[in-house]
């Protein structure tokens, strides 16, 4: 049975799964919950999570929610999935191995009838996977009331709300850019430390990247000036962005076409209110003038 | 080398870590950080946690931080630790496994010269373990957001903001209690659905039983009747905390043993303002028949 991700593109999370399941050459159906719609409030959604929020997903009998633990999941689940992701496959450790140690790791993935076993030995005293997996876990931790926290505050008061029926509001928006500085401030200084291209100075995409990368896009929808203002100091998330939308490609901009779309129609209604706004100032202008 | 553990036992997430680690038996030090004296911002402590939140581990060369995060490292790395807390240690899975799967396990622990050996080896499609940890990770995300937000920003604007030099905020302890009251909801419908004792329907409490019960313990701090108002509509989560309590005993006493005195103090400080209002209420009564 096909896995079956229930997703809106809007969603950061949502994206974070849909690009993880393509880029892994999962198997799976796509199901929108469209969340203008309030989709996700019907009682067949709310059935599969009860705290109406995507992605969901459904595989054979086993349904799942909240993004990480999805990504965590389909990591450990699908075979296929390449060990930088989650650092799930069992394999020789080359590096950081304290010399106490002794480590043998032999994987064997394999087909028995018509099922997909997985066959792992492993023998470790702390192994180096444990500690890489520990550093993933700690970042997606620390992701929920940071970096979502502040960006959603931010581009929902400044942009996005009233798509999904909630007004603009400054003072809200104010804080939310506090805390998403604060939060890209901690990425540029310590997440991106070291030479590596990715979070926790790896040299390849982990879910962490994956996850907090897909939040940080949903700034391309809010104001040119504003995304300046909040990205522009910060030069290595810049140069991070770059490297993990070149390491999703082509599932990047495939998965991020309907966002870009949203920022088209933004800045049309942006430029219709600002032309708008000058043709009323020159008439107020003339009107003061006669 | 001895884990070390930083925190501050008014903390949840640390209360939580130091349980954890003294019902498993793990050898650790307890390293007090202090946060009414804002020890936190000590370069010393942002050397281990740049974020300046506790609880943080020290673990031989390695380090971690984010609560979560620690309590599935520690599930993993010692080997003591009872299976149920996180799913982690290899047995035979006597339940829930689809007729389709052929399930075998077969967990070793052994010394090896003078370090922890641990030797693992098991055959299996989506065992058990990988859907009872999937569930797992999702109580815990799902926490960051709903229980933790909630909570903390009620029993912040309520009662504990001037011990952390934060001003008491009515409107935002109304918002605190709202998403507190719903999380509740969520835990009594959802996450306690089932015969179990505990959540997700188990008979033993896991790593997100305990990170969850010292998050609402901390309500112990608030006015009794505030308590009672929020707690009252949630017969199962009053049991499930009972059955939480019975289940970390005697560690649970002794580890909120600080908040208990904490509640007793502002309890005098309440009663005292109470009297000291009466005094100035009847002299104010006097005063206005003169």
């Amino acid at each position: 049975m096909r896995l079956k991700v229930y997703a809106d593109r809007m969603s950061e999370p949502s994206r974070a799964v849909v690009i993880f399941c393509k880029i892994n050459g999962i198997d799976f159906e796509e199901i929108k919950v469209d969340l203008a719609k309030r989709q996700q409030y019907s009682p067949e959604f709310k059935e599969l999570n009860p705290m109406s929020k995507v992605p969901a997903i459904v595989d054979g009998k086993f349904n799942l929610f909240e993004s990480h633990a999805i990504l965590i999941y389909l990591a450990c689940a699908f075979p296929g999935v390449a060990d930088h992701w989650y650092v799930i496959a069992h394999q020789f450790i080359p590096d950081y191995v304290p010399c106490y140690m002794k480590l043998l790791k032999i994987c064997v993935i394999s087909w028995m009838q018509d099922n997909m076993i997985l066959t792992s030995f492993h023998i470790s005293r702390y192994p180096n996977d444990l500690f890489k997996r520990a550093k993933i876990h700690s970042v997606l931790d620390w992701h929920h009331s940071n970096l979502r926290y502040g960006a959603v505050k931010f581009v929902q008061n400044v942009a996005l709300g009233p798509a999904l029926g909630l007004p603009l509001n400054p003072e809200a928006a104010a804080l939310g850019e506090k805390i998403l500085s604060a939060a890209l401030d901690k990425i540029e200084s310590f997440w991106l430390k070291g030479n590596g291209k990715f979070l926790l100075g790896s040299n390849q995409p982990s879910i962490a990247d994956l996850s907090l990368f897909c939040e940080i896009m949903q700034l391309e929808v809010v104001d040119e000036k504003d995304r300046t203002r909040i990205l522009g100091p910060h030069k290595k998330v810049q140069q991070w962005i770059e490297n993990t939308k070149n390491a999703t490609r082509p599932h990047f901009d495939e998965v991020h076409k309907i966002l870009f779309k949203v920022k088209e129609r933004l800045q049309q209604q942006q430029s219709v209110a600002a032309s708008s706004d000058n043709t009323s100032s020159t008439k107020t202008t003339l009107h003061s003038k006669m």
